[in-house]
């Protein structure tokens, strides 16, 4: 079974500082160029804050994220590209052949050791299909049509710092579901380590807004988050 | 096997009128509303082919026109929705059970009979091991994963008419996958019922531009065109 | 000096019905087309309701807007056109003469004689220059270089519902500058008049959503809502 | 007189890389993260050539560049954040007050003593009732009322590569205003000069497609590449 890799391939260089200039810049006679050379690391944590706070998000755009990920499935990938503000290179199924597929497993199921063997049967007779329809001169594109959702997929996803906080606003929430919401939660790990100062309070409505979007005041992070 | 349909569900009304008022304000003194009402039918179509022909084709963004599509297979969708100028709507696989599952058949595999068998005993694995999986208990959201690409979804799409001529430049090509091809066609024609003189030289860019953008100077479609 | 002039040029026929019927196919095995026909006024109510208070605004983006705008200076426009989830045709200044200019005139000036007075007289100047260049020969595109920020202008805007009600919580603040606070206003009017279920609730987000992004508790409209 | 000033404040790191590498993902089984790896520089340049010359202009999308632009006129800038897949933030003139203000000047009337007299006498007005304005207690965001477009603006902007060639083809345009064509050409020579394999055919449409949409076969440019 395949497992999610996520990688986080380039960003923009220092981009809290370019933020935090173009933010300066807004209410300033000076440029962001003179901003971005004299600001001290206190001051755009501070202009960062204010701006994130303020509901100022604009300048956050100029800060920009390139991830590769590897192992999620088609049914996760499918939600992802549903998300406008960004940019997607996805792996074809049209023109790649796939031999040795290795299928996403939903936790529920590997769970349960008969749902395993129900979901393994259904896999190996689509693998089969698949093999078979291939052999048979069918062309990639329509032999596809067999694979299940589970089937794998790699993508490149380019998304502003912006985007990716409501990326996370929608998909960190434990109502999400459970592949796309750890491919948020590795994404957002990945860009903590290089942008903190944005990223800091990132995660789900309830961290961010202080808000339940969907009114699920039973939800367990809720609970944990107001109601102890 | 499910099949495509297509509905035109709603659309700016007049829709070549208000694109043609937008275009004449830009270089007039008097307002869209006056050209709305003053144009000929003969003015306002020549407006449009100017337009179209200069590429100024920002004014045909006040025309925007929904679809209702049914049956179109998940792999469909997730190139569907790629689009990013447009706004969907599509029926949740989370929520949804499917019990009588009506799957997508491609041409290639339903002209040749051991094809077809190899695909139905694929998508028969696939139907009873969603329902052993549903029957144990693992979520619907879960149980899906073993669903094929093959699954049908409904989709509620809405998209200007710069947009919708972006789409079927690069999907009227006969180079585009067969079933996003056979549904931006059914789009195309229903489009050309409700804005003739936005979408008559709409398709290809090989009919659009003169030009194709992979070389394919052998595609069947530019020896007709060009070759004759 | 001018005033503005909001028309309602075009909508999507029934926007509400629309919207409603994409958000219940997306929980459904039904279409949006026997929704569309099939729902109830009170349901498609209830429907709209319950996706506006949960969030799930992009039903609402199937529900799309032209508007007229006269009237408005280059200043307000230029705001508005910030707003990227639109689309825009407006009036050239490189190719229209202006001969008979009316000035858009601030509230904060017209209240002050003497303001009023320096203000005609710097206008007075502008137009004077203007023409003295267009005698000259200078192109309309450079002479318009000495026209102020107060010059009108006309636009087309198309918006959808959602890009709507975003624009109606930062534009309708009573923070927001004046024009483009009372162009938003009058937007806002517009639309409340075709599709009260669905804007019944926009404006500020002080009143969408309870919060105030600026944190500015002293601001009257705040005071009146919550502090009475 | 102010001038204007284009710098490259960020960009992706090895753009031409990340691009290079999603592409290579979307026809391979492996991933992006090891093409950007091995792509040695040759195979990188001829994968670039191969997608921009087909069209495939979405893996550019993966490549972001950030510029801070000081010295352009307002009339500029409100032509500029008309291109909405792109990110502004701009100096406010609602809070920023300009007490030595330096005007744009259009070489057109620079070239005219005259002109450039009754330009001169222009500004002045406006700088004065502008300075009398504030003076009386008018607020920073009403005054500004007065400001000719000539008007001095700063702001960061950031487009991804495909976004940047789109606005090369249309404003490095002869027939493109003089102001923001210039601004083109500055921006194009400051990404080729860290992306050359994307950017060495970027330039108005004569150059990139040869064709020109507004079928101005007179345009010396035109003259130049095909008539000689």
């Amino acid at each position: 079974m395949s497992s999610m890799k996520v990688t986080l391939l380039a960003h923009t260089p220092d981009p809290e500082r370019v933020a935090a200039a173009a933010a300066r810049q807004c209410y300033s006679k000076h440029s962001a160029t003179k901003a971005y050379n004299d600001l001290s690391a206190e001051e755009m944590k501070r202009l960062l804050k204010m701006v994130i706070s303020s509901g100022h998000l604009s300048v956050l755009e100029h800060a920009s994220f390139t991830f590769v990920i590897e192992g999620i499935s088609r049914a996760c990938s499918h939600q992802l590209v549903r998300h406008r503000i960004a940019s997607y290179s996805q792996q074809s199924q049209r023109y790649v052949k796939f031999d040795e597929i290795e299928f996403i497993l939903p936790e529920s199921i590997s769970k349960q050791a008969e749902a395993q063997k129900a979901f393994a049967e259904g896999l190996d007779a689509c693998r089969e299909a698949y093999r078979r329809l291939l052999s048979m001169g069918i062309p990639t594109e329509d032999a596809r049509y067999i694979l299940p959702q589970a089937s794998p997929t790699k993508i490149v996803v380019t998304m502003n710092a912006r985007s990716l906080m409501n990326f996370f606003e929608l998909r960190c929430c434990l109502r999400a579901q459970w592949e796309i919401r750890e491919l948020a939660g590795q994404m957002l790990n990945l860009v903590k380590g290089v942008a903190p100062a944005i990223f800091e309070n990132s995660g789900p409505a309830c961290i961010t807004k202080r808000i339940c979007p969907e009114k699920r005041y039973d939800c367990p992070l809720w609970v944990e988050l107001y109601k102890k």
